[in-house]
């Protein structure tokens, strides 16, 4: 069996780091985790930083910002891992130049763990973020690194726990609000089978240079099939209540502005450059909102 | 009395072009409607062009994409009022041009008629039509043309027979969508009533290179406002169903992208960009969604 490549995780205390470096060590890699001081005695980190202990992680002492730290810390490994957080992203440029100038990397893994960003429809301001992402991946081409980006679709535990319902900590037992017909399909993956599948992928030279996609076929849901799997394991029928696209498009196209942002009255009318029509027009009688409503009771 | 300016509609025979007509009609302005000749024979227009008929209104023979059209009703009036749609908002430079080619016209309203689009908070893909109309406020500045801009807000007729809910024709009397939290302040007015105060703003000195916005305070209401005064009206309370912000953010920074557009499962993986994790890796024992449900029943 071949020697299992060195990992150093950046952003290995996040939301999805801790699964890889914990996947990463259970595997079998020696593995290693970029942490500031700042970190180590966090104590809202502290049991990570136990766990990962326990594990036999390696901490090295550095910062994403810190170009020294990172070329050193890159240097002890073959692969690197980022999982830094959304404000993060962009930065990355930073580990792209550690990366080269270290020259010894065998394999990069960019904070993806997403949607394929290259393959979205999303609309602004998701746009931007994924946007992001993919100038990433063409910095990461540009400069001829080995890598994989991982589009792991969605994380398990940022949906099912609520099947996406606001405002509640376990899944809906009486109405459930659907976006859309609730009809295209969704991934909906664990966090831990995440992690594994990107430590599996570190030395496989099949996902060399690859979008290694996470789409285990009993994971595959539409929100309807969902709502539908989660009536049959409870024995009891929600309310569906559907928001069409129409409506959320309807929404994002000015409603959202009006009714989420109060735009028609969040400003007031200054003589500089504006008047008002019924101040200026008060012999005007104007059908009222509420004679409106009459011809509809 | 002064003389009522000679106005020209272009759009007269659209959605808020109609209601124009007949209300500068209605005031005693010499009224004139741009009206293609396959308008004019289409049986779908057939009652606007008898109403028009009847209000007295002269028909000009032209169209937005005949400049002379354009110019030459334009020199038989002196104001002109732009209600054309959507899809012909950016063409509304050929107006502009008209209008200066034309050199008589007192005052110029491009079609407006919404949100003011210089004070918004849109997202995309409202955003690009707030700009068109933006765009073209800056081209009638560039040119110094006298103008009005009317922000009349939500069109009664638009949001009231529903109260905003998608696939009704009656307003709701069991249970209502709120997107946000209902707080914010939107306003609505009466088509009938945004175009009496358009008319009446033509010969204004008080409206000129103004906006002219339509705020009567009667017409304020947050949607929690609105539904309150509905539940008042027929005597009985509707259930509350809020879409709050974050979950319609949500839906705009991805989720709508996954479960209204299927992103995560809309194009095949090819061997040419990707590889499939559990296609690779068929010994992972990866927590199905079926399994992983089976925590919250």
């Amino acid at each position: 069996m071949a020697v299992k490549s060195k990992i150093l995780v950046i952003g290995g205390t996040g939301y999805i780091g801790k699964f890889i470096v914990e996947a990463s060590a259970k595997a079998g890699h020696p593995t290693f985790a970029l942490v500031r001081d700042s970190t180590l005695s966090n104590p809202s980190k502290s049991s990570i930083i136990a766990s990962f202990k326990s594990s036999g992680v390696t901490f090295l002492q550095g910062d994403l910002y810190d170009h020294e730290s990172l070329v050193k810390a890159i240097k002890q490994v073959d692969v690197v891992i980022s999982t830094v957080g959304s404000a993060q992203l962009g930065d990355q440029g930073r580990i792209i130049s550690a990366v080269k100038e270290a020259g010894n990397v065998k394999r990069f893994f960019p904070s993806e763990f997403g949607n394929d960003v290259d393959r979205t429809s999303a609309v602004e301001p998701a746009k931007t973020a994924f946007a992001t992402k993919a100038q990433i991946r063409r910095a990461v081409e540009a400069e001829g690194i080995p890598h994989t980006y991982v589009s792991s679709n969605f994380f398990a535990g940022y949906f099912l726990p609520t099947l996406s319902q606001p405002g509640v900590t376990a899944p809906p037992r009486d109405k459930v609000i659907i976006l859309g017909d609730g009809n295209p399909k969704a991934i909906f993956n664990k966090e831990e089978d995440i992690a594994t599948y990107t430590v599996k992928a570190v030395d496989d030279p099949r996902t060399l240079n690859k979008i290694l996609y996470i789409r285990p076929p009993a994971n595959i849901y539409s929100f309807n099939e969902l709502v539908s799997l989660w009536e049959k394991k409870i024995g009891k029928t929600l309310e569906r209540i559907y928001v069409p696209e129409e409506q959320i498009l309807k929404n994002i196209q000015g409603n959202h502005a009006v009714f989420v942002k109060g735009d028609q009255t969040k400003f007031e009318v200054e003589p500089s450059f504006g008047v008002e029509a019924s101040a200026l027009y008060p012999h005007v009688k104007y059908t009222t909102v509420e004679e409106y409503l009459n011809q509809f009771v």
